[in-house]
């Protein structure tokens, strides 16, 4: 059972809510979001008067059964969310949303070549890494601030949307100076405290699943965000881990249209992470639009075999222009525009 | 090394062969398919002399590193193999081919309805299995060769191909005699000499994915077919196994465009295994059409919720009428037809 | 609901059940194993008369929500089964039973020396493969008949139990007139008609779990075996595939204490399989054995490297000599003899 | 190739190894560890004067093929490093360190009770989260520092050392006043930055595997935390993500035995997360110490059944004592003690 707190409630409304839970035997978990407060009622012995508790001083709702997912949870007249990446697109709505950029930012050179040719194929924002999280601690762990400004600097020349990835709550307010959207990446979508940090900004925030997370556990990652008050969530799918060895990772498309139908957030699709191969790129993207992703999230580099990383699932820049004019009559049979 | 033998040689050729590669000190290991005969040289010690193999009667061509399919590789300028389904229709065309049915053949009135049903909606095959493979001995395991002859009444009445699934060789000749094409099933797929016994027939075979097996593992299933001299193949995927647990299995699409590559079969995809959900098979339907698969396997029942098996991922007739008209549009994007 | 009926029942019996069944207005499905006849209710609508069944002539039982698991569940108070192994061991005692060969049987000189190495180190069953399932077609499929002769050979002069696998129902008598103990493999352990005919034979099963099996369809295999009578089924974890690199398959040892909980049926361990790598095979052998494993099957062969197959997880005899002398104080340690 | 530096090296002898890499054409990338400082070549074109490198000022090595794990790989000669548990016990050494204690602390006496519990029973250290990672934003996520104090106050009360986790980096300095040993849970093990924060302690680290994590990103995530200088770090197996539906992970035993071979860390194995089952908690830590294992982590909680979370994993006392006594044997078999 849990009593959603209006949020105009401050601490000491919570506080008697607590204590009402107290009386009639339960103990309470308090979720103290930015915006949303929440108790739960823990352990409850015998009965609760739920009339009792929708009765005291700024409770909105006591939901004796809930759905898990309070902030994202999808009614059938729910319509997605439409999330803006910077001022000019957004992604939910009827067009799609095509990111596209390198794996990590190299050069000023390699940035701001790869940035115009995307712009030029349709992108609506660039990805690029300035904090890369790496498997091994020896290995190049992206240019950090510096990166950050290469990219603010193609946003000026491109007017594309920045998209790039946080990793630790210290750099959350850095990289929400620069980037237009925050991307948590699938080894940190269980770092809840992140999910927190990011939850407390006003930048859109891109969540990519876990590599082997279930769909609850993605979903509620997507809570973690929304309870602290930024509802702009995009979700990402991008592969998950299998047995299956001619691909990086097994896209695992079938949670496209399951979550058209548990939650109201746009999920996006990576099909470079998903397949790691670039000739398997194009086809899945397309796979992708067809099941009722609201976008594309693509890795593409100037000169794919040069790339310091995932140099074999990035696209060149006239095999992306490819995959965006194949995408087109695809997004058109699903009554979408590109 | 393998030496590929004529059509023509006899076992008098081939054992010449053998002979020569022992002067050389190799070990061979023979494969006498009916149509195909192939000579691997095993534990090669020292140097073969491959002029001397070539020169060797009735020896066709000798492959020092040969591509492991060899019978379905696919060379770039090859097309993909277009297999009939009956006389009227056929799969790996540009035309799709659209395969429909109940998972068990369970009476006359049943079969006969979702015949016409499918057949009206624009399918080109009818499935419905009279012999049931089942986790447990004591469950219902399809009507025999009583469900054969239903299926066979079915196209007559409405011209549908049939697809039925073989499950032991001793049943070979008696489900060829009513089938159309013969699946062998997913837990089939390593059962090498059903495969060798199908391959010796002169009907179609639909070679569903085994749930875990690799993607070497699955096209070398298919070799076991064609090396004795059916060469009437069409490959299926119908989902993995994973850790996923909103769905009965991962639909893996990657695999249709990586086949697509390396084999000259056409590859349909198995919504409704690949999901168990019925609400995710028409979205996964348009997904797997747009990334390149030949066509499609759907469940259907005229009552899904009284089917003995599989009724929560069999679609109604009226929502398999709906799954082929969302198709259509996906097909012509990607230069197709339904 | 089934209705388990007197071994001594014949087929008018059944059909009396039967009828019995549709006058209730419930359809049924009979299982009509050599020993067992079961008659599985299906569609019930509305009430079943279980009384009536019960009176009915031949009629057992009536379950009105068995154990799926008919001939192998385990209650409280039952004990592990004891298979014999040829006349002179067996598996499910208190001792330990070690098993143990090469991959394939390739000559006469491999197979007499390994099976002298392995009994003198205290194996009670020689393995060895006639027929060898293979994932190419275009390879060594091992010597047939020949192999039979030469492991019967090796039986003669050591004592050791035969332990060989069957692949295909039309083998079964041939193999069984070599062998002590028939293996149905992995691949083949939903290959329901094999487990049938070996059900039909008075020889001990060697049934090893399917690579992707859950444990529900692993136990539910050996009631196809046993349905027809042969109750003398071991168990056989080989390892699962997961997305782990370094060994060829994840040894899920949990599986033999759950099997322990669960079924009667004795359950050994393949550490060959289960990892892929000769270094691992003596510490999971240790590891099975601490958590209730009733006996092992060990590949060795005299020179691993020169193996036709498998030689990188095959021990060398001195190797295996020493993996049974770790294995000893470890037996003892849980009141095991080996 | 990278180069070692002395850990007497300022930033300028790192810099100037930069730059005769770049002198000779390649990229720089510097790992700043506080003890480690390495500097790793990428991109190299042309020849690398590897003798010029080795002749820098403070430079250590030069290894042009380096093993990755540069801190914790393994010599044939090397032994398991010790790493100590408090003051009174360590892990690692021939004695097994089992660590004990409830999921999460819940309340004095719950902590207390359980503490004098599995210290009567031979444990050497408590666990109990203080911070807990819940999927679920809406759930109990710890008593935070007031459950650190009374984890201080069952250490006063029995001299147990104390393993409690740690989740994010601005809790490191609060957990390590606290706690013995800091433990890094299965979610965050790609948390690189509480790792580097961690290695920065003088404090054992209690790294866990994450459950799809491959050995490679395990190994490789200890390597975070001892390039910051320590070295103190035990590894844990808790179970992987598979197919398996009867436990809730699959425990992987067979790390063990591999992370022998590969690093001189102390592995750990835990068997209440790593199977989800109160029943195969005991069989499966015999597995453990079977296979080489160094000691268990185990959840025990005074009533099982009344625990706020993990209650169907987590041992009664008396199961835990009962646990003990079972595994003397198994650790005297393998020439260790408990």
């Amino acid at each position: 059972m849990v009593v959603i707190m209006s949020p105009r409630s401050t601490g000491q409304h919570v506080n008697h809510v607590v204590q009402l839970l107290g009386d009639m035997g339960a103990n309470a978990w308090v979720i103290n979001g930015r915006e949303s407060k929440v108790v739960e009622a823990l352990e409850v012995n015998g009965e609760v008067d739920v009339a009792r508790l929708e009765a005291a001083p700024m409770v909105d709702r006591v939901l004796t059964s809930p759905d898990p997912l309070l902030a994202s949870g999808r009614q059938p007249e729910d319509r997605t969310k439409e999330v803006p990446l910077g001022s000019v697109a957004s992604i939910g709505s009827k067009k799609l949303g095509v990111i596209a950029g390198p794996c990590a930012v190299e050069s000023k050179n390699q940035i701001l070549d790869v940035a115009a040719a995307v712009k030029e194929a349709g992108a609506v924002a660039l990805r690029g890494g300035a904090f890369k999280p790496r498997t091994s601690p020896y290995t190049f762990q992206g240019h950090g601030e510096a990166g950050l400004e290469l990219l603010a600097l193609a946003r000026e020349e491109t007017g594309l949307a920045i998209v790039t990835e946080v990793m630790r709550c210290e750099h959350v307010e850095l990289v929400a100076r620069y980037a237009d959207v925050l991307q948590v990446g699938s080894r940190n979508m269980s770092h809840f405290h992140l999910l927190s940090e990011v939850g407390r900004q006003n930048k859109p925030v891109l969540l990519k699943r876990g590599w082997s997370a279930t769909l609850d556990e993605f979903l509620l990652a997507a809570e973690y965000v929304m309870v602290e008050g930024n509802h702009k969530v995009i979700l990402c799918e991008r592969g998950i881990r299998t047995h299956e060895k001619y691909v990086r990772n097994t896209l695992a498309l079938a949670v496209v249209p399951e979550i058209k139908r548990l939650s109201t957030l746009p999920i996006i699709v990576d099909p470079s992470h998903g397949t790691g191969q670039r000739h398997l790129v194009t086809p899945m993207s397309k796979a992708a639009i067809a099941c009722g992703a609201d976008g594309l999230i693509v890795e593409v580099h100037p000169t794919p075999r040069k790339a310091w990383s995932d140099g074999s699932q990035s696209l060149a820049p006239d095999q992306f222009q490819q995959l965006m004019a194949e995408l087109e009559p695809i997004a058109m049979a699903c009554g979408r525009g590109v």
